[in-house]
């Protein structure tokens, strides 16, 4: 007989061997404390600040955005109640929709139950329905957009990060006339740096072929209306499709796609993972609805944010801590191998009560562990001193190097390490 | 140049010539009114009744349900704010897991975003751990499974739907040394049929293969703590992994997988759907909790969905209109033409503010077009003989057989099809 019990069990020896077995901390968050969270182990409670939290502008506490969720509740339940098609098209989902398109400036929107199964389901149909498609894909892409991409079973090929060269002569190489696809993202949220994406929209003009951006880190946090980069930068209708999340920056649960009529159309008709799975509930809906409306209005949260952001980085590379360079809100800390790094985050949680979570291989690529710290409008500046002196206590008592002088610029050497590593 | 969008025309043009192109009604839910609904099209509001609806025991309206989802909201917020690694497993997540290991009497349970994604990567992700494995697969199960059986890619073997016989000439013929997962449904939602499953976990032990059971037209609703028909059959711990989704009985979002410990730390570890998607918000969760515990005790919505399901059974019958066979809650009224079948659904909701969805192919097989009705708890008799009185109306107008001598046992004929269909 098969002995299955020893076959998953030496799969997970195998991560601990290479200290990639993940815990997770049993945290509560608090309304009205934010970034405070309480911090469960061993039947203890202790208060612990967050800095690694993806709810970026706090919304997930906003009381516009609460009291959304707690009215629609109220008045429409806890649940869906099916699928879209069978009686799970809920008002505020159909709102929330609407609230879409007009952000992007799109023809049409679809809300998915996450971010993650709106690349999977969207990517893999969109590629699917197109004859002998070929599927050109950032190096860094997120995993989500990597499944979808396996899953069309199409041809692929992967571009070096933002390597517009490189996804030239991948273009010019499969000719004008074949069905063609680019993928990539706006923000990479590892290492917060930004996709050139009118060239990329220029190339796809020249070569004839179709964009989809991901800018789950971006929306709600660029752009004159929280659009994203590709509104920052002016080029929303130069993308043909965009997607987003509304479980970061929009502080609640959900993806979607935005963009033609009948792309919109023929995913929502074609997608599996659209089509047979439970709607999104009315109050989840709502409450992101009144995130958007909020955040396309009020610069408040996104100008905190950047400042904060700002204000992380300079005290930290003061202090001599390696930020890694970072366009963007994101400041990822280097330490370069998983095992300093898990012990780095774990020293934060049990002497600082600070959380950051270690970011390890496969999330990252071998070589560049690190520390990503994600400051919000609600770390003020004695909170962010707080953190440089615990991470500098944190530096020395592990004996990792402060004011290293290679980190200036790591971008082309983590594509190195990433592409020896096997993508 | 590539012309994309007159393909995406394209495709959606040929499920408009099939008759499968579907448009989602815009329903608002109120809580106080289920099964009432308000419908809303081209500025206007009727109010229809939903009899189709998987809120099948009214819980996403419960005030238990409700009131801790409202309450999880004020204090904890509308979302996660990260992935169950990066800062987002929160205190009422880590209860749910609890409450549900509970529940199926596991050692170990994983919460997923929805039932779809909790198929597509366990059992993906099981089969992708074990080397060379074989995966034995109901010929009729959802959509979802067969999502996680392609993504496994693995090979995979279709046995007939609940085909005991057939079942056991593929494990014979695989051997008891390779790596075999069974996975299969305890009930079938779109015929409302029920696996043997205790014949099944025998072959299973005979053979050396490890059972995967889809729970989620069950759980809530059968059994005396509502763990599903393993539990009604005592047959829990016969099954390796159980799966069952929050988004049905339990009237909220989200799905999950409970067995044993080393297999679910293993898909916790290894499953890109598991792992790089934001967590489900506590509000959620919380609700989700509290419909499981209010069911783990209460008879009353068991009972009542059982009688209200048996009363429309026998007056749809006594009313000469074709019903499937169902052992259990569902009640399909067989139509077995799509145009039809669009046609009964959209006369029910125009002439009779009844709400039930067509079911038209992938869903169901071509030929077993149907209307599938869910009667809840809250489905009172005066409901139940407006449904039969506006059925007939409709099956007279459209001129559909009544008193069909052949819908006695459809089960055969449908699996024929589906066959000739091509799975
Ligand atoms: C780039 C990117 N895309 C998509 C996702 C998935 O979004 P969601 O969390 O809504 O599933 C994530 C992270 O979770 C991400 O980082
Ligand atoms: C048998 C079966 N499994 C899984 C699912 C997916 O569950 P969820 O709606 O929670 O995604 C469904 C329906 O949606 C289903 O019918």
């Amino acid at each position: 007989m098969f002995d299955y019990h020893s076959h998953f069990e030496a799969a997970i020896a195998a991560l601990r061997n290479e200290r990639r077995y993940r815990v997770f901390a049993d945290l509560q968050r608090q309304v009205g404390r934010f970034p405070r969270a309480i911090w469960r182990r061993d039947g203890q409670e202790e208060e612990v600040s967050i800095w690694c939290s993806n709810d970026y502008l706090a919304m997930g506490h906003h009381p516009k955005v609460v009291e959304a969720m707690r009215n629609a509740a109220l008045t429409m339940g806890a649940g869906a109640g099916g699928t879209r098609n069978i009686s799970g098209t809920n008002r505020p989902l159909v709102e929330l929709e609407n609230e879409l398109c007009d952000l992007h400036h799109k023809e049409s929107a679809l809300v998915f139950t996450s971010g993650f199964v709106s690349n999977e389901a969207a990517i893999s149909t969109i590629a699917r329905l197109l004859p002998d498609c070929l599927i050109l894909s950032d190096q860094l892409n997120h995993a989500s957009m990597i499944e979808g991409v396996k899953h069309a079973g199409t041809q692929k090929q992967i571009w070096r990060h933002n390597d517009l060269a490189h996804l030239e002569e991948l273009l010019k190489a499969a000719g004008k006339d074949r069905a063609k696809l680019i993928v990539f993202e706006s923000v990479y949220s590892m290492d917060g740096d930004v996709a050139p994406i009118e060239k990329i929209a220029d190339l796809a003009d020249e070569y004839g072929a179709l964009t989809y951006i991901d800018e789950v880190h971006a929306v709600g946090m660029y752009g004159e209306r929280g659009a994203g980069i590709c509104e920052r930068d002016g080029v929303m209708d130069r993308i043909d499709i965009i997607e987003g999340t509304l479980a970061k920056a929009f502080g609640t649960l959900g993806g979607y796609v935005t963009g033609p009529a009948a792309i919109m159309d023929a995913v929502r008709s074609y997608a599996p993972g659209f089509i047979f799975t439970t709607a999104l509930p009315p109050a989840i809906a709502a409450a992101a609805c009144a995130s958007i409306r909020h955040l396309k209005t009020s610069q408040e949260e996104r100008a905190g944010q950047q400042r904060q952001a700002a204000r992380t980085k300079e005290v930290l590379r003061r202090a001599g801590l390696p930020v890694m360079p970072s366009e963007t809100h994101i400041v990822p800390v280097l330490v370069g191998e998983p095992e300093a790094c898990k012990a780095a985050s774990d020293r934060l949680m049990e002497k600082h009560r600070i959380y950051i979570q270690p970011i390890n291989y496969p999330t990252v690529p071998r070589g560049t562990e690190r520390l990503r710290i994600t400051p919000t409008p609600m770390h003020d500046d004695q909170l962010i001193d707080q953190l440089a002196e615990a991470l500098v206590e944190t530096w020395l008592a592990l004996d990792l190097p402060l004011n290293r002088p290679d980190v200036v610029d790591t971008a082309p050497a983590r594509a190195q390490i990433f592409a020896a590593s096997g993508g």
